[in-house]
């Protein structure tokens, strides 16, 4: 048997479950791990020694260096950022190598699955978490309910990335930056739609983090939801047209997003514009600047009368706690304000070495069978080891080294532009994710 | 003595007046006007049987009949959407020919500086209401007080198109579409930028219709204004750098700014995706679609819950009064929320024949003369006579004829991309909207 040869693209943030898993089972599957990165030294620190695998230097932006690097691989596993998978797409395609990512399948992905197909190449997408095992779990409810006889009337899903409850206890955000702290500044920017009791509807940005859904999670308590971009795509891809609500979302402890919104209504989220005077400005300059001039008030006064806040609120006490009101130097030369934001947040919202971040997903189904209504709710908890190997890490990544494996392993029949809704793909990744410690629970119950 | 040919592009709403000074200084100027219409009968319209004027047919997509009509021009003043002044300006450039417009300086325009400079070209740009009147107004008192040896502390300036007091006194909004509706309903988007008491201030679009400024107006009553994008790039221009307040905004009538708010907030002004369900979509449906689903309240309850409302709130008598509530067919076939909101709003907004027009301008000043704080407000106040003769239509195309009267009688030396802050430029314009009835009025005192 000939070794196969598997390349990652990428060794940042959410890489390590994923390298490890591949390494951890590369004798067995008869493959050699190769890890490129821009930094060779990120890429070797995943590494960690393994003779299974090899790091190289690795730079999208070379076409040459991917083309000689692409050639040598059986499969390209891609964690760079969504931008880039079309280019990486592009190199698979001319190569004919399969590709494995966890991003959205964007327009420009959608449009090579003719192509893809008629190389018999899989071209795997939205195989991590969120998007990737809400996929997964909501599909097996979905297609057991549908066996039993049952027909889907509704469908909400909420995922986040939050700390674990014994990190950072005095911490009242409940939250630090477990993925891409841009992305987190830029979130719900753009528009919700979805469907609920059969009525359309969208939710702006300015309203977004006023409408949220609260979700209860046995033993862990009390979260909310706030609705994520397009709810609407994934009717016809889950099978579930026709049904009467259809919502997912983005999952936070309580009481986070009334704080949040205050910085949305400021403006404090907006890159559509550079600051002036950023290498002066302090934390608590930054929010006055979004504030009325007043000769008298202080800027916790202008924000409590303008938000209607008590002193000893809640909101009040994240903003504070944040640093956002510190006489504290930003420390840029510029920036938009969502730019200066994260260099704020990221001050007190960084991961610490020994942090623990967990990752909640909830799903909720109602629907109608033998005459009755029934509920489901299910949901999955991961919790992450620290800041290195987080649950953020391994819920991205082992579903996606999970598929790669099922796919060497001649598993996968499927071919072209996919994302993992079918049983095929569904049944043994969960089933593997099982084993490592990561599964949902349910709750079932009549309605009527 | 040769005749002069004067080329104006654009027969639309804002150019009747304009065109018809033109003609009317034709005999005594020695020029000819030709004008130009993408539909050659609204030329034919404005043109009116004069024997100075030609009706043609233009397209400023149609480069060959561009040049041919360009190159028998003097001077062009264009009329077109802002965004087709570059076009013309290269045209213009090429054919060395002189421009006019009533646009801002956009960046692209800017760059043609130097070479309309070296070919002893003007393009002469924000010579129109506003920007222009604002301008122009704005440096007579400016250049006024510097003479006096007064220094400049605080600049605010607010002017809007409003209806007249005795148009629809019914029309709880005091408001209708005097120009392009579509930038009526986008209005404010971006951010606003200005300074105050030294501070530099951003307001976001979620805030702007709630950070307004109060203005009273002898004989008119209070009005509202909200800022309009960036003050701070006129502080050169104006000669004020080192002012302590620079603002520039829109004025609206009282109880305007928190009923629109109530739209901003929705979404509804939102105009980055196409709504679902269009056709059959009644006004009604259009604003519960951005409201929560609830299976007992009714829209009314809804926004008046959301927005602390009470039933017999201004807010929801201008709400109800502009048909949003009603349960009426919005008559599209698709559209974003803002062309929606466009469409229903011109139901109600759209100018009747008799209706008459109102722009209203005012600048505060307070500036620092013998050790004492004195305070200038000026105002202009300008008077439709019907839905063609509009003030709006006055105040765009007078100061862009004068201006053009002037530069063919030889009195305008400057060259090069400028606009009207210079006394050369402003003081012989202000001087003949005088004598066409369009004057400021001032009233000034001592602050301390």
């Amino acid at each position: 048997m000939t070794e196969k040869s598997i390349l990652v693209l990428g060794a940042g943030r959410s890489s390590s479950a994923l390298i490890t898993y591949l390494l951890d089972h590369a004798d067995e599957g008869g493959w050699h791990v190769t890890v490129g990165d821009f930094n060779i030294r990120s890429a070797e620190d995943r590494i960690n020694g393994s003779k299974s695998g090899t790091a190289i230097r690795f730079n999208i932006e070379e076409a040459e260096l991917c083309e000689k690097v692409i050639a040598l691989a059986d499969i390209v596993i891609s964690l760079l950022p969504a931008a880039f998978h079309p280019k990486v797409a592009t190199h698979c395609l001319a190569q004919e190598k399969h590709l494995f990512n966890a991003s959205y399948v964007s327009d420009e992905m959608h449009s090579f699955n003719e192509e893809a197909k008629s190389k018999g190449l899989l071209f795997m997408n939205e195989c991590g978490l969120d998007p990737g095992i809400d996929h997964m779990s909501a599909m097996e409810i979905i297609d057991r309910v549908k066996a039993q006889g049952g027909k889907i009337l509704s469908f909400e899903s909420f995922a986040g990335g939050l700390i674990a409850p014994e990190t950072d206890p005095e911490n009242p955000w409940r939250y630090k930056f477990t993925w891409n702290p841009r992305n987190v500044v830029m979130a719900g920017q753009g528009i919700a739609k979805f469907i609920q009791e059969n009525q359309y509807k969208f939710i702006s940005y300015q309203q977004l983090f006023t409408r949220t859904t609260n979700v209860h999670i046995p033993k862990y308590g009390n979260f909310q939801g706030y609705a994520n971009r397009d709810s609407l795509k994934y009717l016809n891809t889950y099978g579930l047209n026709g049904v009467k609500t259809m919502l997912r979302g983005t999952l936070r402890n309580e009481g986070f997003c009334s704080a949040w919104n205050i910085l949305v209504q400021l403006g404090c989220t907006d890159d559509t514009y550079q600051m002036e005077g950023v290498n002066k400005m302090t934390h608590r300059g930054f929010i006055n600047s979004f504030l009325p001039y007043d000769d008298v008030e202080m800027v916790e006064g202008k924000l409590m009368s303008r938000f209607s806040l008590k002193e000893s609120s809640e909101e009040m006490e994240k903003l504070k706690w944040a640093g956002l009101l510190n006489n504290e130097l930003i420390g840029l030369e510029k920036g938009t304000p969502a730019q200066i934001l994260e260099q704020i947040l990221n001050k007190r919202w960084k991961l610490d070495p020994e942090d623990k971040d967990m990752v909640v997903m909830w799903h909720r189904f109602t629907y109608e069978l033998s005459q009755k209504t029934h509920e489901i709710q299910s949901y999955v908890i991961m919790l992450g080891d620290d800041s290195v190997h987080t649950a953020m890490a391994k819920g991205v990544g082992l579903p996606l080294a999970i598929a790669a494996r099922l796919f060497l392993e001649g598993k996968i029949t499927q071919r072209g532009v996919c994302i993992p809704v079918s049983k095929e793909l569904y049944a043994p990744i969960l089933k593997e994710l099982k084993s490592l410690g990561i599964h949902s629970d349910e709750v079932e119950r009549v309605l009527d």
